[in-house]
């Protein structure tokens, strides 16, 4: 294993485990024992997707399962965060407040849910995946780039994101889509604010990424509501969130720019594709102004669509990927 | 004349001679003319490149001669800046400070020349036209919206902006080169963040910005020194700064990158140009790492390629666009 971030977190997991072998003489000893670890990946890597988020807390969650460790999801997002700082929160499901703490090395920063799953179910997602190529600068790189170098981003660590913070677990906590629509779009607007206030600056985002955030701001606009928000991560590809009782004003809109893209049909069928279509081409486009057409050309830029929601953390599975007889990778 | 701005800054100009004509009775009453004002402007308008304050300092100087008016450069400044902000700078020559003023109304705010004309004479400026079609969002409303409500803004005018103006105005009286071109390529991306930082969100430069940005910090890399600066005003278009002593350092890694672009007849011979290109496949490209190789496309964004230098403010010209007989324009 030569990934130091891995090996770190494995270390703090044997840790744990010999403290219990300690107490209880019983316990067979696997602390010391080698593991042979077989993972695959269905997402693409390193494009600004949480392939890793997701990668450390299916990592950390399942060697915490083996070694039958009596800690907290929260305890051991201290642990996942060592791999990928956003990989603490991906070890809940529905909503998650990732807490800065107190100490000056961040070893008591972790992970804790801020709503029970499905909580705030009709909560929907739209992954535009404007490119899987693998990017210029590592999330882990850029954010000690930005850290040392943008004169803003103190500004945005010590006064913008703790009130945003305390803004956005409320807008949760009480259903108001409103209220977390706007501080999603803004948070994400001013994260990239201080990445392109790095130096040299770092671009995550580029022209698709724009055409998508003018495309949200239209729609919100047509509406006089907000029935969608959009954010980036360390990446050129969108999330849009919006409730499901909103899919049929937002849908028209988003198949109607992307119905070229793949990954429709996973969700919806061809007569719920047509409909959004229909609606758009009746209902909508007639009430649209001229000087606010949209984009023919955004599509060009995105590869994928992948329709989600807000989901479950990991999951125990049946399915095995060593070999049990040779103990190799099947 | 329908345009509120310049309206407004004729008001001020005829209070100005109004004022000369109580005190001198003798003087014509040119206050209360009227006028005929023919312009004419070869540059593009509205794209980001600087095009009303480079009329509204023309038009401002004009008027102030024709009605002999005393007052100095800076103090007419005051009534520049009401047309465009930043046609205040523009009538000095060489480099100009735009100071903030202390009164709440920004009414004593206006501009003084940094240095002599022509006391760091090598600085010249390559601008690569990104594009000059018409901005979504013009400077005036654009700034206005960051103001109101980019949370960044606030740290950088009251933080981030006065400490480098200090560092800025120091290295231009020291022609130090090294931290004008690190000012100035920071102040560009913390100006730009702010506008990321705006809701709904500001975007000047485009993805073929990002590349010269890319480009630039590349070559200084190459270099292990700074030899060009890169800065966006608020459009995608760049604005590069170097010294003449390194031109033959810049130009074989810009004209090989632009080449194919227009405007480089205009200052050098086809000689001049076929040693940029031989000096960059002999000298550069052998030492240049492979995963460094320079982006073949970035020219496709780029329409054309203005070469100048720091010039002089508002220049007096015998030419006129009026007819005299009629009146009218030629």
């Amino acid at each position: 294993m030569s990934n130091q971030r891995t090996i770190n977190c494995l270390k703090a997991l044997r840790d744990l485990r010999y403290q219990l072998e300690l107490k209880d003489s019983k316990l067979p000893t696997l602390s010391k024992w080698k593991l042979h670890i077989v993972s695959e990946n269905n997402f693409p890597t390193a494009a600004g997707l949480a392939s890793s988020a997701a990668g450390f807390a299916a990592f950390v969650v399942a060697i915490a399962k083996l070694y039958q460790l009596p800690q907290s999801m929260s305890e051991l997002s201290k642990i996942a965060r060592q791999g990928s700082g956003s990989a603490c929160r991906s070890l809940f499901g529905g909503f998650v407040a990732w807490e800065m703490g107190q100490l000056e090395d961040g070893s008591d920063s972790m992970a804790v849910p801020v709503n029970e799953l499905n909580d705030w179910s009709s909560m929907k997602a739209i992954i535009l995946v404007v490119s899987d190529s693998k990017k210029d600068t590592s999330s882990t790189m850029g954010m000690q780039l930005t850290v040392k170098t943008s004169d803003l981003f103190q500004e945005r660590v010590k006064t913008v994101v703790p009130k945003r913070f305390v803004q956005m677990k409320e807008a949760i906590i009480n259903k108001d889509f409103a209220t977390f629509a706007e501080l999603t779009m803004k948070d994400s607007n001013s994260f990239h604010a201080t990445c392109l206030d790095s130096f040299p600056p770092i671009f995550y985002m580029n022209d698709t990424s724009r055409k998508i955030i003018k495309l949200c701001h239209k729609i919100n606009e047509y509406y006089g509501e907000s029935v969608v928000a959009y954010t980036f991560d360390a990446g050129p590809n969108a999330v849009l969130y919006y409730l499901e009782e909103n899919e049929n004003k937002l849908l028209p809109f988003i198949y109607k720019s992307f119905n070229q893209v793949p990954g429709w049909d996973s969700k919806y069928t061809s007569n719920d594709l047509q409909d959004f279509l229909k609606n758009f081409q009746e209902s909508i486009l007639p009430k649209f102004a001229e000087h606010n057409e949209l984009d023919e050309e955004v599509h060009k830029g995105v590869s994928r669509v992948i329709l989600s929601r807000v989901g479950a953390g990991p999951q125990s599975t049946d399915k095995c990927l060593i070999d049990s007889s040779t103990g190799l990778p099947k």
